[in-house]
Formats: structure tokens, sequence, C-alpha cells
């Protein structure tokens, strides 16, 4: 079943070099369906490995279906078989690279047990678990349509209405027509990307930027760029170059505390950004997940613009349910009608009603507000107390976030994040590297801390040894 | 903000058909960002318009975005614009085409008291509303972690362990590593398409079949060809044919009840179709999401084949909740691992553990078995009452299903199902035409009715009315 792994007990790496050589022409489609392979020969030439490596891919290859070997006459790509969409090298859990999926399958599928200061939101006990669980039991005493029926294709009205309220605040001026729900943040913007992207389309993102982006934009087939982000935001100059040179269809970021940096978005830094972006027509996905955590409001690009070409995409994951999954998309009347088909055509309507239900409860009760502000004051602690343990083990933030869980670390010199969370991993607990946050790998001696997952004392003790890791190979 | 329907008041369909054509060339990568248009004299010849026709259809793409005038040199193409994935035409509410979304869109989004012969699942009141409130009451008591966290990549061990078991009692056996949960049963086929498949690859669809599989295959930018269905499921010699001329990547089907027909797959056919698919190499999807409707078990493709190259998929939408959103796919383990691996990026991680929960606990009570028996026994009178009626107004059943709550039905001579939805949602009622199942446009004397949805006494007025209407063009 899992060809890869156990190949890699007996081919070795150069097997799946030539392997993914392959694979790739096929992707990208240099190589088309009954299309010749190169010769052997030829091949392992051309690549500086033996024949017999060659062969072993080519053998590997034909089992999973992808070329076939025409007797006497060489091997072919598949007829009708396009290659799968393969994102990753499927390997067992502990060897998996370190790659854009690596920190979001670890911290998904660890045990409650396992500590994890590489996650990407809160503990059980830092979300308001009361005011849930009232939602959950009034939601057994809901309209039974609530209950059992697939809900409207752009979400619940009295939800788009609270939220609306919201945007608001955000100095965002919408109307209903501007507005859906989705299932989650990360659907919104994939949403978005079907309706945007077509293969090949380059799209911009900041680096670093949040991993999954950069998941989702394999997923696409895009062409990946990035632009540094200093601690006032994308870097201008750059910015504008990279319009130039490689005409991105579209930008991807977050505004307020920006992940993983915890950076906050000049005013002045927008508005220069929103000119160049339209004079190279550049569509903007302004990600606003972390702004309840935001100590008072920060500039937002789809305020500046007025949602013309930045579309606002949010959700509630991470202040006040991961569960109950719900997302929203603020951008253009007539692209939210397509998006709405587009959903309707991949999920079949919008978020779950009792998701919707539960979440405009949680949002209109009196103590989320009480609990937001509380949260606040305990994640500013909580900031304050990891950044001074961490700096007595050389680990410097890189700046010091206004607000949200987040402390994007240099390392002390000569250490290796990847192969400290490697390390880590070995010992049960999940890290954040910083490669996997950078699309230029500039960060091989950053890492991101979620502050509210590190006190566990065993963790520190983990922590202190896998910083001494080194590289294998 | 509605430039076609502005237009359509103003320009006709002239207009429509030029500025269709340009953007299929530039959908389908004719035409490319910078590239000089036809001129206008040359396409008004070759389209048999006027010159003046194709101007207003350039100046209406302009004011779009996807092509730009250069004064003096005619018109482009955009240069950093790739042309949105728009899967139907913008239009209001009333007056949308009636395509595969047209349904969807009509049924999802009407009011409650809205007669809906034409939507594809039950009302409130047949679906187990009791278990569900005590399992939305026990949710409130639950882990805190249920409550708040994003669950594992493969979803809820509990659900898939009750899944395993079910899939077992239809002859597949599948180990846990096969099996993944996914956030509905639409999305599950969704991410074998993102997995499988590439824009332009052919995928067989059965004539008729569910409408929602072509809205999703068209948002694949998918090639649909379709094999008739026979009430013993698809016509193998014309299925053999087709995988030889048009080598279709996938064939969707359902073999339980499918829908719309209520059609159940015989043993013979399914043995053939597996025997014609492997010398084709054919990947096949089976939505079982009728299955439990079922009197007994009727044959599987995926038992007969062994999850090898068939895909089983299916949720709990139709039986248990739609709200509470959860689907499933039973699959090769090397194919899962990657499907993991796309859900994460596109929706980051598998389905809500508030749903699974629900989800898990109404299967596991007494109550799901007796409720489904009932069920069941309901329906089969109801289809034997509605077939009556319908039998009065000259409606005839093309069979009578074995279980399930659909009539797949042919009208009267002369009597025109897309002309009759048309005229019923004037006066709030949803019907199914026809065509909106049939890729080969071969059903518009048809009509899918919902025998749980047909017992309001003003609705068969409404539909009596709605069957005299003509088309209006």
């Amino acid at each position: 079943m899992d060809i890869e792994a156990q190949m890699k007990g007996r081919g070795g790496t150069r097997t799946i070099d030539v392997m993914g050589a392959i694979r790739a022409k096929v992707t990208g489609r240099a190589l088309g369906p009954g299309d010749r392979l190169p010769s052997i020969r030829s091949l392992a030439a051309a690549m500086g490995v033996s024949p017999s490596t060659v062969v072993e891919a080519y053998d590997r290859l034909a089992a999973e279906g992808l070329i076939r070997a025409r007797r006497g006459s060489g091997f072919y790509v598949s007829p009708t078989v396009a290659p799968p969409l393969a994102l990753s090298e499927v390997e067992p859990r502990r060897d998996r690279a370190v790659d854009p999926f690596w920190v979001s399958r670890q911290s998904l599928d660890a045990d409650d047990a396992v500590p994890k200061p590489g996650c990407g939101w809160l503990p059980p006990v830092w979300m308001p678990e009361a005011a849930l669980r009232r939602a959950a039991r009034a939601l057994g005493r809901s309209e039974a349509s609530v209950l059992t029926n697939y809900g409207s294709t752009r979400g619940a009205p009295v939800l788009r209405r609270l939220l609306l309220t919201r945007l608001a605040e955000d100095g965002i001026e919408a109307a209903m027509g501007q507005l859906m729900l989705t299932g989650s943040g990360t659907q919104a913007t994939d949403l978005i990307c079907r309706f945007l992207l077509r293969p090949g389309d380059t799209v911009l993102v900041d680096d670093p930027c949040y991993f999954n982006f950069r998941a989702l934009l394999r997923a696409h087939q895009a062409k990946i760029v990035s632009v540094p982000y200093t601690p006032s935001g994308p870097d201008v100059a750059r910015f504008e170059q990279i319009l130039g040179s490689e005409r991105p269809r579209l930008y991807i970021t977050n505004s307020a505390l920006h992940n993983p940096t915890g950076a906050t978005l000049s005013l002045q830094t927008a508005h220069r950004l929103l000119t160049v972006a339209a004079a190279h027509d550049l569509t903007v996905i302004e990600d606003d997940i972390f702004g309840d955590f935001e100590p008072e409001r920060s500039p937002r690009l789809a305020a500046l613009d007025g949602l013309n070409r930045v579309i606002r995409i949010g959700s509630f994951s991470k202040t006040l349910s991961a569960s109950v999954r719900c997302g929203y998309i603020a951008a253009r009347a007539d692209w939210i009608e397509h998006l709405v088909d587009l959903q309707v055509a991949t999920s079949f309507g919008g978020p779950s009603p009792v998701a919707t239900e539960i979440i405009a409860k949680v949002l209109a009760g009196g103590s989320y507000r009480k609990h937001m502000e509380e949260l606040r004051q305990k994640l500013t602690r909580a900031r304050r107390d990891i950044a001074r343990k961490l700096g007595a083990l050389g680990i410097e933030p890189w700046l010091m976030p206004r607000g949200g869980f987040f402390l994007w670390c240099r390392l002390a010199d000569g250490q290796d994040a990847t192969a400290a969370a490697r390390a880590a991993l070995e010992e049960d607990v999940v890290l954040a590297p910083g490669n996997v946050f950078s699309v230029a790998q500039t960060a091989l001696n950053f890492m991101r801390f979620n502050v509210a997952h590190m006190s566990d004392p065993g963790m520190w003790d983990v922590l202190r040894r896998a910083l001494k890791a080194q590289p294998n190979r």
C-alpha cells in the first residue's frame, strides 16, 4: 500500500528523485498520456544515476499505474490516466517531509495530551466553553429545520446580519448581497481561488506567511511568489517590482496580526499597496481571522478599498470555536453571486445551520465580548512571560505583537528549526519550524511559538534538547 | 453590477452569444493574456451578426475587465486577468436559466413554507428529530475539545469505526486507513475530482444523473459525456463504446436507488461494467447516499471491486440530517492519504467534531434503525399514493422504485417540463424539470418528484396549471 515507504527501505532517495522527476513531467503535462518516456540509459546519464536506479523508478511508477511498460519498446505514460494531484509524498507519520502540511497534520492529529507550541489555535480552556455549552443545549430546543435541513446557499441571515455590523466596526460598509457564509475560512479562500485562478497562474504571498496558503495554492497548481514582510506590512518597493515582473493574479495576506509574525499593517503601507495593486489590476484576499485579538482596530485593506478589488474573508475558529466551522466572504456582489454557485457545486450549500445557529447564539450573547476582553489580557501576560522564558534560551521575538498568541522568533545562531522540529516530534512535541512559513526558504533560523500552548514544563525540556539537533543531511 | 441582466433588457441574445464565444476562447485559453481579439468586421462576418453587435459585446467585455481597448489598434485580452470561473449567468432569481444550479438554488433558498416537490431531501418531520435533539443536548455535556477543536484530519475515530461496520454490511471490507470523513458527500466527490482530474479531462455520468454532478464537473472544467441509464443500470454496450471512443478518466454514478430514476443496478450489469472499466483503466465513484432507503441490499460496485478502482462515497444528509454535515470516502489507502492532504489544504481538516459527535450519537443510539424502518414503510405508501395522483394527471413513473422518495416521471405528450417548472416557480412551487438531470438534454418530457413534499393541496393546483405552460421561445 505504502509504496514510497517500502521503497525508502529498499531503494533510497535517488529512486525517489527519478520518480519525482517523471511525476513532475506528467503533472506539468510535459509528458502526456501515451507519450514515450526517456530511455533508461539517457535518463540515467541526464540525472547522474545508475541505469538500475531508473529501472527501479520506472517499475515503481508502473506499479502505481502512472506509466506502462510495452514489451521491447520501453515505457509510456498510461493512456487514460491523468496523474493524480499528489500534494506531498506519502510517508509514515514520523518521516514525512517538513513541508507546508507538516505542522497542520501533526497538530490536527496529535493526542490532546501532546504539547503543541507549534499549533495555530488556542487550547479548549482558553475558549468560551460555557457559552458554547449553553448554545449546544439551546440547539436541542431550536426549530426542527435547523437540525435537519441544508440551510440557505448564503448561510443563515441572522449570522450574516451580525457579521455586517462587525464589518462596519472595521470601517467596511457592505450590503447583504456582498456577504456569504462558507464552510470555513480556508474554504472561503479556496472558493475564491477556484473562481479567480487557473493552473499556472501566479499568486503573491508574504514571506513568511501562513503555511496553509502555500498548501492551498499548491492544490490550485498556482505559481507562488513571495514578498518580504516588514513590521509594518509587505515591503512595498519589492511588492511593486514583483507586480511588474511576475504579474500575479492574486495577493493573499493578513493585515491585523499577521500570521506568523504578529505584525500590523500601517495605514501608509496599506494606501501605497492598494495604489500599486490598482495600477496592476491585482485582486487581494485579506484574511482577517485574527482581527478580534487586536487591542484596538488597525487599518484594513478592505476598508480603504471599499470591497472593490479587496476580498475580505474570516472565520470564528480562533476566538469562538474551531469545531463549529463557519467562515465568510465579503466581496463585490456580482462575485458573491458566482461564489455562491461554486459553493453549491462543490459543497451543496453553505455552512451547517447547526454551526451558524451556535455561532450566532454565542456572538449575540452578552458574554462573548467579555470573554474576548479577558482573553486579550490573558494573552498579553502570556506573550510577555513566554518571551522572557524563550529569551533565556537565546530565542528572541522578531517583534512584540500587539495581540494574538503567536511569537515569531529568531533562534540562537547555528540552531536549525527544521531539525529541532523533527527532534521534538520524536519526543511528542509539535513545533512550527520557520521554513514551513517561507516560500523563499529564508526562515531556517526562525520558529513560530503559540504562547497558549507552553505551560507544560516537560515541553520546555524537550525544546531545550531539540534545539541542539543538527540536520541529518 | 448585474451587467448580463441589464444587457438582456437592452442588447438581446446576439450580443450575449458574441460575449459567450469570446469568453469561451479565453477560458479555453485559445486566447491568452495580451492576445489581440478578432477584428470587429471579421468576427461579425464569422458569426453572422452586425458589426454594432460585436462592438456592443466588446464594450461589455471591456467593462467586465476581461478585454481592453487600445486606441486605434483594436481589442486585447487583459494582460493580468485570467477569466473568473463563472459557472452560470448572473441573473435575478426568477430569470435564472434552468440549468444544473436551478433546482439546488431554488430548493435551498426557498422559504420553509414553499412547497418543493422538486427538492432532493426529506421535510423536517420525516427526519429523526427526537434523536437529533437528544444528541444536541448531549453535545452540551461533551468534552470541551469536541466543542472547541478542529478535530483530526480523517475525522472522529468513533464515527469511522461505526462506518466500517456499515460498509461491511454492504460487503465492503475496508481497513481504517481506507476511510476518511469529509465535510459532506458533495465535498467527498469534489476532493476526488481535485485529486484525479485536470481541466479538459473527460468524465462519464449517467443520463439522467444527479444534477449537481454536472455542476461540480463544470467547476472542474471537465468534459462531460453521458451513458443512457436503464432500469438495471447503465447501458453496458454504450458504456463500453464510450470508454473506447471518449476515454473518460472517471465515471460517477449511484448504484442503489439511482438519482433521479430510483433504478437499481443489477449484479450482472455491475460485473460487466467493472470488467469493461478494468480494460480501460477507468476509476469509478459510487455515491451511495440513498443506500439506507433500500428494502434489502442490492449489489454495490465497491463490494465487487474491493475498493480497487471503485471509490465509495456517502453521507448522512438524506436519512439523518442535512444540517449536521458530514460525508465519507472509502478508497485505496494510498489515495486516502493524498485526499487527506487535499482536505487539509482546502478545508483545514475534516468535518466538524460537533457534527461527527451528533451523527455518531444518533447512529449508535437504538432509535435510528427503528426510525429508518418506519421511514421506509412510510415512503412505500407515499410512492404508491403519489404515483396514483400523478397518474390522474397523465404523468407516469418511468419505473416504480424499490425505495427512496423520488419518482422519475414521464409527463403527458406535449408537456414541457422546463416551462412547467418556470410557471410553477411564479406561484412559489419548486419543481425539478427533467433536463437539469440530462447531459444529452433528452428529458424535456420528464420530471423528478419528491413524494415526501407533495401533501399540500394548493401545490397540486399549481402543478395542474403549470403543466399547461408552453415554452416562451
